[in-house]
């Protein structure tokens, strides 16, 4: 990896690993989830009490701060981390799974996506080269290459061409790419395709990548079909290297991907849930809205340490029903929390040999949420 | 006052009082202003960072609390400052303010206010024992008595008559309260009729409540007939009570109560600002949303020590151009901030005999927000 960054793992238990992610600004146990600050806020959280929750890295996405505040503003104020007030490590994505799933009229050429904003329906001309230039002025610890998302069920030949596009435009990133401070990582594609998976992850795998993601996952294929996907993948990955599940998961497909190799995970689904009453615990998931809550004065989850298991579920629940905005911020919290606990479980059962069966008993204890 | 309570007159400089009011909850400095949290929470702001403004005591709505979720549930979770998690004192209001603003099919009667509920058309019958049953339960250290108010302007007649019933409802909410850990507060009415607003306070004077509030103002009457009605009614109170301006208001407003001799306020102008992107510095407003602010890096007042300060302007613009729950908070918590530091500044100007001049830089330096 290039100067201020750095991976090693220090553990391998029954294909889980244990590492440490260095960055400019600052290291991370791996495995890790970073909690999702989608327009450079985590929503509803302000950025003292997302550190409370224990989290390391945060992500924040590239099409959203392009769209609005531009990436202007953000340099300007000093880069992501000091205009959201973050001191950690940072990471953006590149916006292709962005335009793919909210730009309007979008036109994929080799030379890049076309779109128009979702915003206002201004027309933005997303290429590889374009990509980079935002990234390295929004100023994250790590950008990621631009990608060709293909919704999936798709067929083969599309996925094997959005696969074969995402490499040509791997390439050109690493071309347009110029700042030091700031590491790259590539993107495998390949849909549900095991031979288009290897030879994605190996052509990427030649290209001095600082880590490697892996695209186009949890879109609805269920958890077999992603650990399929992966384990067609991880192997031809440099082990050497962190590996990033994008946009995964519930605490079921984290642990199943850990057990794949992952690395490194995002998702919106606790700070999401969280805003529509859900809760994770490691019992299984709470709807708040539920009136076997109203006048249940326990915690959320005994034992945990979060500012919104200071209160009962009573008080959170009336939040919810009086459509109080400290609702889902008290949730988000707690479910961010709940994730970085779970990360420090899995990553102490790795370390101490003990993660197929961690995993076993915690994925027995946690029912999905449906 | 009763045992458990007692508040001492420490300074008076130009009519404004510098005390200190004790309660079973611990002790907060006057002049006093109380964040509202409406529904057992100040709007978006989780309670420690309520705490982290610099508020000592804060306001709930009994009307808001008996229709959701009712006080049977706040009582069970060990009464209104445990149920929000707030360690120090609590004030109720009576809920007949709300009757008469947000009710449906209201009826006022000798024997209290009917009216159905807002939220689902329920009926309820707000009688003067049962807002003191109400207010009981939710447990707050402080209990207002049931008052008629009536909307100005409005007939003299009218109004005298509804002071006259607010003076017989007095009456009977001393008769009807019990706890003994809890305070009671008589209100003045009379609109704005200064003979009536005196016989109100002398009235309620010879009743043994422990504090008196001035209800009634703040609602639209204006800065000058606001002050008039005061200078009526402050004279006429014993002087060892605190006196509580109910719903006031714009920081020029409180400056010219406390200069009427006002110990208590409370407001939920902080918040509601706060939430539509305005926020009060000690150099006027500022409006969020204004594209002056677009790339503005300096922190929203300078020297501030609240949790948006720590920020640009432009990412709190940012944050509500984009629609996000952050910004709300952020500048709730600002305005917050700084109606504690106003208090600070005229409690430490009347402690150093400076309030005359202190109070008028003040007035100076803030426009009102228009």
């Amino acid at each position: 990896m290039r100067p201020g960054f750095s991976f090693h793992v220090e553990a391998t238990t029954a294909g889980g690993r244990a590492g440490r992610l260095e960055t400019p600004h600052g290291a991370v146990p791996t495995p890790l989830f970073m909690p999702v600050g989608t327009a450079a806020t985590v929503k509803g959280i302000d950025i003292g009490r997302v550190a409370e929750t224990g989290a390391g890295m945060l992500l924040a996405n590239t099409y959203h701060l392009h769209l609005r505040p531009g990436e202007a503003v953000v340099e300007q104020a000093g880069g992501l981390g000091r205009f959201m007030g973050w001191p950690g490590p940072t990471l953006t994505d590149s916006g292709g799974f962005q335009v793919f799933s909210l730009a309007q009229q979008v036109r994929v050429e080799e030379e890049g996506a076309f779109f128009r904003s979702h915003l206002d329906g201004s027309p933005v001309a997303l290429t590889p080269e374009f990509a980079m230039r935002i990234q390295e002025r929004l100023g994250a610890d790590v950008a990621m290459q631009l990608d060709e998302v293909v919704a999936l069920p798709a067929e083969r030949g599309r996925v094997e061409a959005a696969m074969r596009r995402s490499l040509r435009w791997a390439a050109r990133c690493l071309d347009a790419h110029r700042r030091a401070d700031q590491a790259l990582f590539g993107i495998v594609q390949g849909g549900l395709e095991a031979d288009l998976r290897r030879e994605s992850a190996e052509s990427l795998r030649s290209m001095p990548f600082d880590g490697y993601a892996v695209g186009g996952l949890s879109v609805g294929e269920g958890t077999a079909a992603m650990v399929s996907a992966l384990q067609a993948t991880t192997p031809h990955l440099p082990p050497d290297r962190p590996r990033y599940l994008m946009g995964v998961g519930q605490p079921h497909d984290i642990l199943a991907a850990v057990a794949a190799g992952v690395d490194m995970f995002d998702c919106v689904l606790p700070t999401r849930c969280g805003r529509n009453s859900l809760v994770y615990t490691f019992d299984g998931p709470l709807r708040l809205r539920n009136a076997c809550h109203a006048a249940d004065q326990r915690p959320l989850e005994e034992g945990c340490p979060c500012r919104a298991c200071l209160h009962g579920r009573s008080y959170i629940r009336h939040l919810f029903l009086a459509g109080e905005m400290l609702g889902p911020t008290l949730a988000s919290i707690h479910n961010l929390t709940f994730y970085q606990r779970l990360m420090r479980v899995i990553r102490e059962a790795i370390v101490a040999g003990s993660f197929e069966q961690v995993r076993r008993d915690l994925a027995n204890r946690m029912a999905p949420a449906a």
